[in-house]
């Protein structure tokens, strides 16, 4: 099942194709390089960061009842919701085990935080889910819930590369900032193309995110900016079971007369610029952090 | 969530009474001071063992479907299943901060076992599950499978207890194989218990076990001996779906004609002796070698 959910292997064991973005474990080591350190010693930790983000998809993909990731059947959609949690549970115990396989005098430190950022990620997970039973999402509660559901993580990445290099407090806290804001920014733009993303590019159905009836980042806002009739009919489709046509056509232009896509990519930018910021407040190796904004950069251009 | 689970509050948050056994981390702290420790020192790794249990136990009452745990609403049945897979993702993250919580010398050396057994019980979930859908599971393959399910906990239990006590790799090993045999014994126990057990005492109904068709020591003991028409009703009756009253009495008169329960009083005597012999090998501390006795003598002979 890991290596199946990993992209190694397709469902009956033959050798396949890695997919995902390893967007994580690339950011930690180009933060062990920001701070002074060989990228070589933040492999361990690298590892345990994308091991703990495939424990949250895993069972993300169970809680949202999910049957396919970048074109694959999900590990549930396989084996059954079951021994998805299984599979969920050993890619956590393994990521520490990865953490620790070859200690040194940072791994404890390193240990701590990273099980303190998955404590603060899976609380973001409990906040999604309860989200989608209320109508009254502000959009500072939908800000404070995605901090900790993505931004934690890319958080725990960049802080690790650091604490890899036997970077200072403060150049740990620094870079964790700027990831946490990298994490915001990169949350946003997977909420747009979620509404406005190109099916050939993303590999899922045109609004998919209005079909499945989710409260992502343009919809908050839309609750908090529509009114009248609008409003009424808004947090109607918010409340009940799957979407008409009619409906998703509804919130498709309703988003369009509210500014949701603009509005989206204000918020996508500061968090961006907020990162950015960190960087370079902070006394980091300069070629190291062009890196790191260039996958800023990446973050809000992608399109899938 | 957690603190309802753990018996500290009740689903609306009113304080209430603890319940559970508490057996993992009291084993933790006698293993501490068997091999010389102050028991204090095994607090932290005591604490992140019970909380490894507890997260086992959410996720396996979600994978079960079981709505009642010690006459309470399990946490699924009160939160539904996505927000309880996130209670049990937050109890096994916790259990790594606790047990870091006062770090020493002995840390890692804790933090890489207890990965290693957590890692080693979810793998015995796995095949837990996968034994649902097989109606040819042999002695061997179940007692290979509670071995890591539930012995490979009560292994870190005892040998967290010699690490933190700075025992010597010999006498850690020995109390973990301790109490692997002692785990063993007290899932055996648990097994007959789910079929013979007092209803006012265990708080499940009469034959808990036959009822919901679990492929637990008795009934794997009776596809092996039974033949004939009994096999094959069996084999039957484990295949298929709910059993009637008429399917109940049947299994409960073959597993008499079998032997089964003194059988499975034989496996769980054997597995005690076994527990025991490693106590007799180590050079421990006598009372504290004597308590684990008692709570060996208390696994066999518990009626709840």
């Amino acid at each position: 099942m890991l290596r199946y959910h990993l992209g190694w292997e397709d469902a009956e064991g033959r050798p396949a194709e890695s997919t995902g973005k390893r967007l994580r474990p690339a950011l930690c080591l180009l933060a062990c390089e920001a701070a002074g350190g060989q990228a070589e010693r933040a492999i361990p930790f690298a590892s345990a960061v994308e091991l703990v983000h495939n424990f949250s998809l895993v069972h993300d993909d169970v809680q949202d009842g999910d049957r396919l990731r970048h074109g694959r059947d999900t590990v549930w959609s396989v084996w059954g919701k079951s021994q998805a949690i299984n599979a969920g549970d050993a890619l956590l115990a393994l990521a520490h085990i990865a953490l620790a396989e070859t200690p040194h005098e940072s791994t404890a430190a390193a240990s701590r935080l990273l099980n303190e950022l998955t404590l603060e990620m899976v609380e973001g997970q409990v906040m999604d889910i309860a989200f989608e039973e209320q109508t009254d999402v502000s959009l500072d509660a939908y800000l404070a819930m995605i901090s900790r559901k993505t931004g934690a993580l890319f958080d725990a990445a960049l802080a690790l590369g650091a604490v890899a290099a036997g970077a200072p407090a403060e150049m740990v806290a620094a870079l964790g900032r700027c990831g946490r804001q990298l994490g915001l920014a990169f949350q946003v733009r997977d909420d747009m193309l979620g509404i406005w993303g190109d099916v050939d590019r993303t590999g899922k159905p045109v609004a998919a995110d209005i079909h499945r009836r989710k409260k992502s980042l343009p919809i908050v806002f839309a609750l908090e900016r529509a009114e009248g009739d609008d409003l009424e009919r808004l947090q109607g489709m918010y409340g009940a079971g799957e979407p008409s046509a009619g409906d998703v056509a509804f919130v498709v232009g309703l988003l369009d007369s509210l500014g949701a896509q603009a509005y989206s990519q204000e918020e996508a930018d500061r968090h961006r610029t907020a990162a950015l910021s960190e960087l370079t407040d902070a006394d980091l190796d300069e070629r190291a952090a062009a890196e790191i904004r260039e996958v800023a950069d990446f973050l809000l251009e992608r399109d899938f």
